[in-house]
């Protein structure tokens, strides 16, 4: 399906690249990799790009290269899932360092592909370039979003739910960053983490979501884009925050959880009772809402943590209701 | 038309970006600046993906910071005209060196913005993070393309031909790089290049590219892509090249306009006498062909510059018709 390219050592590599790539197979796909641009079909393209840098957002001594390529990918597609848009395809811009060309370079490229390939999207292009220092990778993730889910429609009175556990990436960076290795639960959660598409489109199929975004900075940051967009002020409280299974012998698991990054689960706000279904309806139907035949079908769960009120910003909430302190925790690279 | 985004340095910074770029005010947008994805419509969307690395593609005290944003969108912007796509709007991932937070980030952004502004762009989103040294910029570039032009169309007995003249923006780093400075004419085609936009559709519309690429390596190079993905053969004559005024007077003029990189002209193949009307044609009806109208029109001139032949590869020819030497002039980024 790729378009065969000229002669040089740039596009050696990239042929490399796409020769395991099952590049371009999509029914969405008009044209694929090779020419001078993709083009994909659709009702709607959402297009989201996330860039990664070597010695911001990881360092080499954490990851194999394969791992730094598929958290890098995930990253972006989980913006995607963000919207319920259904992914179609995905480019790659990457800077190689210094001695990348032959093994590091692949390997990142193979982790890339492996995320689309995971998220039902397939390689459709990119860049290759040198670098002279750091290794940069940067994502562009595209699907088809007849109907997004944006970040404007939480109203005042709507429950903020997220899905799985939130903390585990964290807990792994908290760790390297104090010279330990991180747990291998955590280290996961890091290196391969599942952006939530398949879920984010069963929920929006149902209409649940009024608004939604991926957490990627920590949900403390993260809502506060679902409040700024939607003209509202949430309310997290900190002790419903559902801890991941690698946070949770941290010393500060709840603050891990509360302001952590990159979990890239999803937070959305919902009508009251839309979820759960209303009071007493559970009951009746046996079924326990949503949320239950939401963990039947993907085995993940998912966590009411708080309310949308009038206002600004967001407030989050220690067990004894008072503002929890995320002093340290704010978020713009880690290393 | 951007959505609000929650508080932070980061984003106190694409704040400032989006505030003067007309963000996301399209007809094709559907969901700008400031959601997870920009969600953008048409009848198949053509992406592409262009990275620029400091000391790489480019130095600093080559560019102002404006220069070195509107090089680097123009760089994507181009992909887009060589599929004669109709560009919608553009992503610009940008890692910012220490201190360039400031004056240099928001100028670099001020600079992308301008090149689609020009193109019939807007700003769409993006992603910043910090660099540990160079600084570096990705472009999503995005459009139209319902009858995307392919590299794989070409056929032998057709013309090969480019827009405008070649070798300005290589005369431009050949002086940077030999520590002059360069012609005000060399430099403003590296600094500030035209992507051919309205010039490809033009062509398309017409019917007249068989295949297209933009020449971002040089037409040696680049013309490998048509030869490759049509499975055929072309044969450059390099002295009939067009020398931008830029190059004229390097030593080395008709190497710089065969294996220059960077000029963002288009090179098309086009069927015998599509451009110049059949043998007797112009003369009959005193139109002079497509290339007369197409120079009338924009201002940019045609130049035929070659022929497919059966085969594969580029041979580029010496004015004695041998091979050109281009030893020297293999093209992976400049300094």
């Amino acid at each position: 399906m790729a378009t065969p390219l000229g002669p040089g050592a740039e596009f050696d590599l990239i042929r490399r690249f796409l020769a395991d790539a099952d590049a371009g197979q999509h029914p969405d796909v008009r044209v694929g990799p090779g020419d001078d641009c993709a083009v994909i079909i659709g009702d709607g393209i959402a297009i989201t790009v996330d860039m990664t840098v070597e010695d911001v957002h990881f360092r080499r001594a954490w990851l194999e290269p394969e791992e730094i390529g598929y958290h890098a990918a995930a990253g972006a597609i989980s913006d995607l899932a963000a919207m319920a848009a259904r992914p179609v395809g995905i480019l790659a811009s990457v800077a190689l360092g210094p001695g990348d060309e032959a093994g590091v370079g692949p390997a990142v490229m193979r982790g890339v592909v492996a995320a689309a390939r995971d998220a039902g999207a397939v390689l459709l292009g990119g860049d290759l370039t040198r670098s002279p220092g750091p290794l940069v990778i940067d994502i562009v993730a595209a699907g088809d979003a007849p109907r997004p889910v944006l970040r404007s429609g939480a109203r005042p009175g709507d429950e903020v739910w997220v899905t799985g556990a939130l903390g585990g990436a964290a807990a792994a960076v908290a760790a390297w960053l104090d010279g330990r290795e991180p747990s291998a639960l955590a280290r996961t959660a890091f290196a391969r983490p599942t952006p939530r598409v398949r879920e984010a489109r069963w929920l929006a199929e149902r209409g649940v979501p009024t608004a939604m975004v991926d957490l990627s900075d920590g949900i403390a940051g993260d809502a506060g884009h679902i409040a700024a967009a939607s003209g509202v002020g949430l309310v997290i409280r900190a002790h419903a925050l559902p801890v991941a299974a690698g946070a949770a012998s941290a010393p500060d698991a709840v603050r891990l959880a509360a302001a952590g990054g990159e979990d890239y689960e999803l937070c959305f706000t919902a009508s009251p009772g839309s979820v759960t279904g209303a009071p007493g309806e559970a009951e009746a139907t046996g079924a326990g809402g949503l949320a239950v035949a939401f963990e039947a079908e993907f085995g993940v769960s998912l966590t009411r943590v708080g309310e949308v009120v009038e206002g600004s910003g967001v407030e989050v909430l220690d067990e004894a209701g008072g503002p929890l302190s995320l002093r340290g925790f704010q978020h713009w690279g880690h290393p």
